[in-house]
């Protein structure tokens, strides 16, 4: 519950490769208890899992999945589904 | 961890609202130590998240998520993510 953020990548329309480095990147910078987290809102739910996996698939068991938050927020007018994934090393 | 399966419901073609009756029906049910699985595969990922924010939405504080999995599977000859949202009252 304690973790800090220590980076936040919002998953859009960009490559799922580029967003596991920019996060691999990320990870690398952490101070003690802080996560990177991914988050990925409607339609990029998905992508925001594939990001995890590509980082699970390149770093094995030294990524940590500390925790995946998932609910609903406004974005303007609109109500969106979101998942947020908080890893570490 | 030592959670039991009381029910697994596979998200597909349906109707948000229907998986989300059919889980709320299934958690009445539930043993102690018993959580209901709702699992999302690829597309069929961010339904289910819909899923657990119409339960949410619902049954309010009464809800208890949990725990949150995410990964990938393979599935005959393809590999997906998935999302697995265990849930109790």
């Amino acid at each position: 519950m304690a973790e800090k953020i220590g980076d936040l990548i919002i998953i859009g329309n960009g490559d799922t490769s580029e967003y596991a480095l920019r996060a691999i990147v990320s990870l690398r910078g952490l101070s003690e208890n802080e996560v990177v987290v991914i988050k990925g809102r409607g339609e990029f739910i998905e992508k925001a899992i594939d990001v995890y996996n590509e980082m699970k698939a390149r770093m094995g068991e030294s990524l940590k999945l500390v925790k995946v938050n998932i609910g609903s927020e406004r974005v303007g007018r609109r109500i969106f589904p979101y998942i947020e994934i908080k890893v570490k090393i």
